[in-house]
This record gives C-alpha cells, structure tokens and sequence, in this order.
C-alpha cells in the first residue's frame, strides 16, 4: 500500500481500472493501425507485445516498432492506457527489450512483466529498471505481474510482497497481477475446459493474494472469441471472485467485458454517497464512521473512490 | 496441541462444541433479555458482541452493559458458552474494550479477535490480556480467531502457529477459527451467492488451517434467515468439509444448524466402541491397536472423544 | 529438478511413469502370487505395503515376506514397477521396516513414504536410508511421498523443496507426490462423497505443489470399485487437473485407470513431431525454438520427452 517513497521523487500514480486488457503484437502493423479503433471500442489497457504473441524472429522487429510508437507519439490511444510487455527474465530477450524500450523519453503507462516464478526475477527487474529509465521520470510506472506457472503460484505471497518493497526504491509500483491461465494450465499439465473447474483453485488463490498486497487481480483468456455467451459468462463469474479485470484476444470481446467488470449502478450510488459523507466527516474531524450501518474504514473509502475513477473514465 | 505449560499454570479446558455460535449486541436489552431462550433453543455459544452488530455511538454502552451482565451473573446462559467478541486490534476500541469486559471476577469462556490479519495483531492482544486479566483466574479462556481478509487468509498458517506459541505464557488457548465470510467477500471485491462458489478456495483454507492445528473451524452466515432449506443445505455441504460449526444470525436458525454439525448416530456408535477399545488397550499396556480395520493413533482417539463430549453435552 | 550430485555418484533414473498405482499387502500370500497377472493387466507400478493395508500383528510378517520377494527375484513383475511402502515417520515401524527392506542386495524402484507432514519426517528418513542402504547401490531409488493430512498439506511448499534438498546428499530422488484422499479426509473431519467437493482444493493444492517441483502428482483412490463409470469420471477429472496417475485398490480398476492418463494420439504426435524439430535446432546450434506457434522451452521439452516415454513403455 505504501506508493511512493524512497530513492525516486515522483508523482504519485492515479487509479488505472483494467477491466479489459487486449494484446497487440509489436511487429504487426496492421493490427497496430486498428489501434485508435480498438481504443474507441473503449479497452481500458492496450498492450504492445514483445512476448508470446511475437515469433522469436520477429522479436527484434517488435521491440523497435515499440520503441518508436513511443518516441513518435502519433497513435490515438484515446483514453486507453498504453502499456509494453517484455519477455520474461530468463528468456533471453528481457534486457535487450527493456534497453530498447525504456531508455526513452516517453514511456508506457505500465510495464508487464511474464512468467514471474521467484523473487530473482522480481530483483533483476528492479535493478534493470533502474539502470535503463531516465532519472527524470516523469511519474513511476505501473508494473503488471504475470503468475502463470506452478512455481510462480506458490510463491505468489513473496512476489507479491517483494514487489512492494523493491518499489520504495525503484521507478514502479506493482498495480496488477495477471494471471497467465494457458500458460499454467500446460505448466501443470491441466486440459483447459470451458467451465475452468481445472483452474478453480489457482484463480481464488491469485485473487485473494492480489487483495491482500491491494493490487488488482486480471482473469484469465477465454480463447473461444466468437462464443460470446460463455465469454460473458467466465467474465461475470470472474468478476463475483474478485477479479477486476480480464484479457482479451479479440476485439469483438472488448464490451462484453468492460461490462463485466463496471459496477452496477447501486454501487455507484453507494460510492458516491459514501465518497460525500466521508468528506464531511472527514471536515467535522471525525475518524471512522458509520454508513448505512457499516462502520466505514479507510479500505473502503478507497474501494469506493476506485469505484468513482471508473466513472470520472468513462464520462 | 500443547494446551497449558509455562507462566499461567491453571487446569486444562475441556472440549467445548461451537456447532452454532449465535450474536446478541451487548447494547441491545430487548436481544439480550431474550437469552435464556436461545440458550434454551440448544445453541452451543452464544456470543456478547462489541463489534459489527454494535454502532460506533453504541460502542461504549455495549462494553459496560457486557461487563454487567459477567459481574452480575443473573442470566440464564444455560447449556451455552458465554463469550464476548470485542473489537478487532487497530479499530481503536479494542483497548478500551479488553480493559472494560476482562478486567473482573467473572470472565467470558470465551473472547473472539476478529480480523486477524498478522502476527502483530496477535502478539497484542496477548500481551494486553496478560496485563489486564486477574493473575489469579481460575483458568484460561478460549481464543476464537476470526479470518475474514484477504490479508488475513494469506497468513493463516502463520497465525494459527504463533497463536499456539503465544497461548504458552498466556490466558489463552487457541480453540476456533471463524471464517468471516461477507468481510472477506467484501475484502477481495467478491460478490456473494447462495452457493458460495466465489467462496470455495476460503472455506476449505481455513478448514485445512485450522485442523493442522487441532483447532475448531466455524463455517461462514446464510444470511437469508428465512430460507431454511438453503441454509440446511450449506450446513451439511460446511459439515462436509470439515467445519464443526456455522456462525447463526436469526434463532430459527439454531435448532437446523445444531443438527446439521451433530454427529449422526452410526459415528457415536464408533466412537463409543472405539474409546471403550482403547481404554481396554491402555489398560492392559498395549500402545497403538486395530479397530475396525484401522490402525487407531492419537488423533483418531482424540476424535472420538470431541464426538463423545458433543453427546456428554446433550444429555 | 537437479537430480543427482554430491555425495552419491550413481546413474541418472529414467522417468517412470505411475499412471496405476496399486497396493499389495506384503503379508497376503494369495495376492502376491497374482502380481505377474497385475504386471500383464498393465499396472505401471505394484506397490508392496506394509502400512495401511497391513495390520499391526501381521507387520513383521509383511516386512519380512517383502525382503524374501527382493531377495529371491523369482516373481516376475514384467514391465512394472516394483515399490515397497514403510509405516510412516513416528508409527514406530519405520525403522525396522527399513532396516529389514532396503539392507538387502536388492532394492525395490522406490520407496512410498506415508503421512509426510513436516521436514523432521524427512530428515529422519534421509540419514536413515543413507545408514541403512548398501552403500554399493547401484542407482538412487526413488522417493513417493504421501501428502495425507491437514500438516502435511499445510507444509507442502516445504516438504518438496527439502526432498529436493536432501536428495543432493541421500540415495533417493523425490519423484512423485500421492494425496492420500481417504486420511486427508479423516484428518480434517470431512465426509468423502463421489463428486470430492470436499477435496478439490487439497487436490489442486498437491498438483500445484508438486507441478512446482516437476514432480509427479498422483490422485485419489475411488473406493468404489464396482462403479467403473464413476470411475472413469473421476480419473479423467484428476488427469484434466494435472495428476500423472491415480492410486487403484482392485484388479479391475487397473485397464480404465491406465488409460485415463496416457495422453492421446495428437498429444503423441505433438511430442514426436516436437522433439523431432528440437533435436534439429540443437544440432543446428540454436537455443529456444518456434513450434506451432508457441516458444519451445526445455520444461517443454521435458513434457514431451516423458509423453514419449510413456510410448516406449508400452510399445
């Protein structure tokens, strides 16, 4: 929870939503000139891939291609947030594509970091950010955890909690964990099915340990793009488990699960009234207080102005 | 399992069943009044609450009216334990709450600690307990933890094992965890339904947690109190799963949920034969031995005898 | 995943599979003559017990008939392994059980050891193997854990990264763990059912866990076992989830089992084709490769390597 102190002096981050999250391949121009429509299709994160969705002999292609979407600013990413995914530490890739990336003056909004299995990974990242970002940063930037294998899961409360630590000293906050469901489901050797019972345990488990460090936790791909039911289906159920968010691999699944994951109307309701009597409270001088017969604590104030920026986003 | 050594040097408890553990504010007159009839209606604990169901500006009526009702004695709590659950540490009344309901002749069986969140948490309520309880207590009283955050589940194992260290030098022993379902459901952005789906890697986590340590676990509210057959439903899927209690909201409840975490008739018979066996055994020297087709060690033993005083209780 | 160094310099195991898993009392004459028709039904490993399925008067009687069946090789377990399980740490068998096995001259493939709960068990089991074996052994054997209680469960993490560990300096290679369902079940007071609602989180639990530490997961037993439907259900439920292999308590349940968890046609075509093109790209020099798409890294290629040797197996 704590944002922002330490070594790096910078501006503290606002609240980014991520309900949906697409991929765009670095080296693929024609999906990258779609972009301005996928943004207008209202997805709150567009992500530049360097990683799964690049062949290894178009990954020099696509960290360039990057790299200078970046310098020249000239995409409309209208109110999505612009963020890069690296390859991940160990594959070989990882340090060329953040030198090339990152040692820029404009910057993504956030970086995702894949297949983060140990605090080693967690650690190279860190340093490696520090010795590439321009020490005159703007603001730090957002970091957006992959746990998709095995080991990565069963680490997933020291990641978490490294991650926090390293940001005191470092030019990221940890925002987001994704987690990577096919590419665990072949980690364990699990068959992925529609209903995902095979991924029930691993699911809760990324939820809860995202809530508990307060970070958003990102669902998995529902690869059937063209069944919208089930789409809408696995995007309702991940957002009753805690999810915020969910990846998209198809345009056509962008509003879906926007809608998904925006809060109904009598949560809204509840925020802003909530948002207005804490502020009165907060004048009086008073502390806690009591809403509609809940004794209101600061989590929740924050739960309720999370709520707000989803809105202020979309109007 | 280590249940009294060190410091506090007073006589072991004996199992106290918690198949429903039902609320009554400690401000409210009309509930409390109604006492003698709950305890009557068979329910295993009834709790004196200071915290959720209590309003801020009630908060300091709720901890006096409690402190009365231990000095004077006067209610009829019948077959039921009496237990009081203050608020939890870092709310700013836990203090106040401690000093005010333990400091007297007369002591709860019982105290809940609600949002246990990490060991901190823990390590102060068992100081202030040591410094606030008589020295002079005929025994120590129960600790009924409550898990009911994302933070909280991360370190259930933790907290159960420090729990256990801590109740060494201390007045308490460690015998319940409570899973504080809708807290945590509001924790992680979960939404609750009536089949608890969202719920399902929580419960069976802190059943798991709590058994490694020979503690009780007391299962989530159904909070339709009207719909029976719904709540008969969880508390038999709760039973299980290895709970041994549900948390009741409404006296029509009790009498279902006492039912529904009662052994049947064919596990009494077990355990009568079994315990019958083993004194035979231990009577004529011998250590581990075979009953039904079962090697029969501590544990199973141990088992035998909870169910054994669940029967001890009803007669 | 390292595998053999330090003090015991003996060759590398081959992987074996364990897809059926079945118990034969070491005691009961009639059913260790029908091994050879075990090992032609197909049983990827026979386990002579000396815990669960053995009483405690017959247990000298097991263990001792156990080392005349190594001594004297005359039963022919064809294609199948032949594994010995001891009584668990703390049973008061373990050691002779050891002692009297594993002295002789030869060894069984591996050794299950049940009701793992801590690191102590572990420990006490490496120094005694490396006192007890012939230190003249011709390979390391492998080391089957049991993950059967609330403890164990708990510890998991722990318990794998030790075997691991202490594998350096010991005769054994941690190669699979068993959730021994039926004890977990008793351990933390729940009631089996067909559908094991009441186990899925331990069960995924001890997938992820050992998937962790690319070990073999091996699922419950279905204790039914005229109910080949339910079955079959069950054991392509677990092979969906991850598990390797699944333990078997009758003859009949051996053929259905087996096939549940050979991987099917295009899984082998998949591989053939993979290790085909990886062989290529190593002779090639190059590192991580393309393959259908996806980037072939070596836990890839171990995956196919092991669904290869399952064919070699039967073929």
């Amino acid at each position: 929870m704590s944002e922002s102190s330490g070594a790096a002096v910078v501006p503290e981050r606002k609240y980014i939503p991520r309900r949906s999250l697409m991929y765009v391949p670095g080296n693929d121009e024609r999906k990258i000139n779609k972009i301005p429509q996928l943004a207008a299709s209202g997805a709150d994160c567009i992500c530049l891939d360097c990683e799964d969705g690049v062949a290894i002999n178009k990954k020099e292609e696509a960290r360039n291609s990057i790299r200078k979407i970046l310098d020249e600013q000239s995409l409309d990413f209208g109110r999505s947030e612009c963020t890069v995914r690296i390859n991940g530490v160990g594959s070989g890739f990882e340090q060329i594509d953040m030198e090339t990336i990152l040692s820029g003056p404009n910057l993504p909004s956030s970086v995702h970091l894949p297949k983060v299995e140990n605090l080693d990974h967690l650690e190279w990242f860190a340093a490696e950010l520090n010795s590439v970002i321009a020490s005159n940063a703007a603001q730090k930037i957002g970091l957006i955890l992959f746990i998709e294998t095995a080991e990565g899961l069963l680490n997933i409360k020291e990641i978490c909690r490294r991650a926090q630590e390293l940001s005191d000293d470092s030019f990221f906050v940890p925002e987001a964990i994704v987690f990577g469901s096919d590419d665990f489901a072949a980690d364990i050797g699990a068959t992925r099915t529609k209903l995902s019972t095979e991924l029930f345990y691993a699911r809760q488990a990324v939820v809860t340990a995202a809530k508990a460090f307060r970070m958003q936790a990102i669902d998995c791909v529902y690869i059937d793009f063209k069944d919208l039911e089930g789409l809408e289906k696995q995007s309702l159920e991940g957002a009753g488990f805690g999810f915020t968010g969910k990846q998209v691999i198809h345009p056509g699944q962008i509003g879906l699960v926007q809608k998904a994951f925006t809060p109904p109307e009598h949560r809204l309701q509840w925020a802003t009234q909530l948002i207005k009597e804490f502020d009165e409270h907060q004048e009086a001088g008073a502390g806690a207080f009591v809403f509609r017969g809940q004794m209101i604590d600061m989590p929740t104030v924050k739960q309720a102005k999370n709520v707000l920026q989803l809105i202020a986003k979309d109007s």
